[in-house]
């Protein structure tokens, strides 16, 4: 079978390699794939910047979707030709993580997804919502699973509440659409004029463009009656965190998820002791969570937003592209 | 000013009378009322069933909605012209209820709403919604808050779990309302072909006759892979409580809030033990929770079922259509 | 090796056999029983009252604790010599329980433990807590998980909180002792005098003897201020579930786990809706909080309370005894 | 009657006045104070460097008990001779804190307790325990409640649950001894040797002397088999937060309530995501959740650690005495 190796760190020696089929153990699921979704966590890898312990040459890519074409002798919960996605956290089944049932993420600790098989373990997939294609679906297992566990699980969002998502990134849009469903207003934020219109289309109340508010907290106060939002998920980190902690209202809910502007930064503790803000890290969610994400996307026909779709021998292009910036929404390569 | 008043028992005797204008003391307000919505409890007050201490003449009806007309030298909270909708067990203001928080409810232990003018203490209202009129804003305080308060805060449904609403009565449309702007899957129950059109056209996924399916909890779990629904509200009592454990999953939640069909009941222990039913007894909501409801009345633009409207002097006429049980959604007697 | 069999339903039927010693497989663990506890689920098994597709001749009994003697070629998480005690629900690990992994309940779908080997899976198992003997483990995974997750999962009873306890068999005085480490007040309940010393050695605060007051829920309420407990765990059923409601308070917990004195109840809707109160079924608990129920029991040195001891070739007896229902704690059988 | 003021900002401006005794409002009640204890809040607001809007001659002090001398005329909740605490965040009665609620704090917005009479509305009091003396029931409003508050309400601590604590003021002592109530393993951390025996003596698991460690979160995990502590408060800020946040498991809770080494703190984002820690702001708790730790008190038999007991003339001395941060506990002053 074909697959997308790198033997050397760096985006440009992802290459395609012909290698031998995985087979599948007695409680293990082969996985034609279909499709898989980029994050920076893998573009991360594929650079040796996150350095979890990888044996070159390496298959990266850890969200994937595609249908089962064999399983197991020991396997009961698929069969050949269910519809499945990918799960990141792979003995996260349920309840909180833990450093024992954080060991293996899929594409990190185990074999990427970027091939034309793969062997996942029969716990480790959940079914792909019926109103999803493999292309849509292949973008839920980190950012879209993220962004639930966030604001469902934890922040608890209920109808009419105010979710604040920062620019669009999968995880915000994700945010965005989640927010939406469970009956929130949502304020988005972007520097760009165009993606603006883009996030009204896709249902945000009100958008800000940081650009022209560069004290964007500020404005968010001003459209929620000095008050701000229940939650909001910073996705930057140094350069955005007291923004985010001064966007909530008392009690309010800030996930910190991401770091791409920086992993230490001077968060104000006043604005924290005296609007009894939570900030809570978080990078996954369970099997379980998964699974509830995936009723929530059937019963209010989610569709999660695809920027490009680039072909199997394109994945430098795609990896590029993720690094660019420059998405709305999620990079995915169709495997075919 | 007018009011209608009875004084004696029975809904015979309402009658309309001329009353002296109540005048707010430093910390309430003084009311226009515009609209009131009718509830069983209102009928089992006039009916002399529900006898909390009242003194005759009394004027009935805990539900309604008006205009501020003046307030207490002493309020902060409202001024002159704000539209206004009334708060039932009026010192619960948040947290959990109690015995001494639960003294004060309108129109049963206060004087009632079915009068031109009332006297509210300014911790006992909310906001009126604005894409709301004040006969659709009347039909909130009782049946809509409970149904917030069991499905939103207390069995914390979330996008995609999935919902049983029983019958056409206001809690049961409120419920299905709520149910879908928090993004779940609603299974609605009637005993009449028309109703069933009704309720789909209100969003209900999945409609059943009941009067097709007697042991109705079946065709829930038929629908539901069987596994049954996340939450139910039982509004029936001792009819219908075995078959509302049996539609719910494992920790499922079923509230109770009424007993038209009898007090005592049943109950079948073994399902509630060997599935981990949850069986919450529940008569009100606080003010903070009403607040939440009004803000995501505004933010889903939901409208209240409101199946008649009569006029002031058709009191007798319109209680006797609630006991009919005839309506679908709420019953309201506009005040002008 | 020798165990515990009946190849006919009945006490008098159970009997020592001669049987070949069980083999883990990879995945497995062999534990040396050292000791098994009895509740009424392993009598209404012997008896054939509770039959779950049993082939005979069969092992009885859920509990048990022991020493590992050998493990499967796949195990990572035991090695020879740890001590072991059972987890009833074996797959249910973490989160709540769903009939997936409600299947597989050690001594009723799977092999009992009154037998010199056992085998179990890996993850069927917790740490026998280091203060404790396996006497006094085996009577932790029925009776002492429900009432741990009743009381501190589910009911979340706080330091200051009071606890009303019923009775004196093994759940009951779990019940005590973890609302004690929880910085509870307790109330208990029991029908003799002497039984009342013993129960405030135990460090109950007050005791109630129900044969003084039938209406015992109205000494529970003059105890508190008239306010009720925060929670309670209705052991009979039919016969007591009504106290059990009317001595909570608003909002007030009762866990209902068994239904010895009939499982229909003539339930009181009145009492549930207009106090809040909550009736949660519940028959077990997952082996994430057995591990924390465990802890518990290290930390504040909980020594669960061992009525009496049989000898292995005393099972009749042992049996017999507990239906007798005038133990104080748990029946263990020795296995040695 | 005499109260302590200061004219202008500055410890060694406090002094002894003659002042008219208040007269109590229809809702307010007048309280004989006789003990208050001190915070740093005191402090800075004396030294202005907290300037809540004060006029002078002010009289410090947010925390005291006393007796209840006189009642207004509306008050239903007190009578002459209750013993009575005082409550800081004066409307915060249950829930969520908000702006609105947050305005009244006594002694920071309302006069301070230093004084031989003060009144408060009756809603911002609670019951002495009865097992407090008035020096002991001093101590609880600010201090002991925001650390009930933080382990109990929000990091919901458990028995058997790992707690640790930093230093010897009395926030920790409280959470040693509220942790310790609710059956939770603590381990404390001291800089001094002699501090070591007390920490233990009071209940203390484990002490770690943080001069002897100053990677002291190392050791927490060391001590915790590598996995971190449930729950810790850090009281210092700055220069502590990261250990704090390394102390911590996965989902760890990490309450924020000081920032007396700084402000502004290079927050380690990697630590906070990659292990799901909570860091939550918090700087008071509400009348219900007050009248909650009062019952733990009293069921418990807590005693408040006192430190030192200045006479009323000694308030400067009082001050500077706290301001040195030698104290093991709370310092209070008699008024008397």
């Amino acid at each position: 079978m074909k697959a997308i190796q790198f033997k050397k760190f760096g985006i440009d020696n992802l290459e395609l390699a012909e290698v031998t089929t995985p087979q599948p153990g007695p409680y293990d699921v082969l996985v034609k794939i279909e499709a898989v979704s980029l994050n920076y966590l893998d573009i991360a890898l594929v650079n040796g910047i996150y350095k979890p312990n990888l044996a070159l040459p390496a298959t990266p890519v850890a969200d994937g979707a595609g249908v089962v074409a064999a399983v197991g002798s020991a396997v009961t919960k698929w069969k050949v030709g269910d519809r499945v996605t990918s799960h990141y956290v792979q003995q996260w089944q349920q309840g909180p993580n833990s450093p024992e049932t954080n060991v293996w993420r899929t594409g990190v600790t185990t074999p990427g997804l970027l091939s034309e098989y793969v062997v996942q373990p029969e716990y480790a997939l959940v079914h792909t919502p019926d109103n999803l294609t493999s292309v849509e679906a292949s973008t839920l297992p980190i950012a879209g699973l993220i962004s639930w566990t966030a604001l469902i699980d934890q922040a608890a969002i209920k109808p009419g509440h105010v979710v604040l998502t920062q620019g669009t990134g999968g995880a915000s849009l994700f945010a965005l659409q989640i927010a939406l469903a469970a009956g929130a207003r949502v304020i988005a934020t972007t520097g760009s004029p165009q993606k603006v219109e883009k996030l009204k289309q896709l249902g945000a109340h009100e958008v800000i463009n940081y650009k022209e508010y560069p004290e964007w907290q500020e404005e968010v106060r001003r459209l929620t009656n000095g008050e701000g939002v229940h939650a909001t998920i910073d996705v930057a980190g140094s350069a955005t965190i007291n923004n985010s902690v001064k966007s909530v209202r008392y009690y309010g809910y800030v996930a910190s998820i991401g770091f791409l502007s920086g992993t230490q930064l001077p968060l104000d503790l006043l604005s924290l002791v005296y609007s009894y803000v939570r900030v809570q890290g978080l990078s996954g969610g369970s099997l379980q969570s998964f699974r509830e994400f995936t009723a929530a996307i059937q019963t209010n026909n989610i569709k999660p937003v695809v920027d490009t779709i680039f072909p199997f021998d394109a994945a430098q292009e795609a990896f590029k592209y993720v690094l660019s910036g420059n998405h709305f929404g999620k990079v995915v390569i169709e495997v075919k």
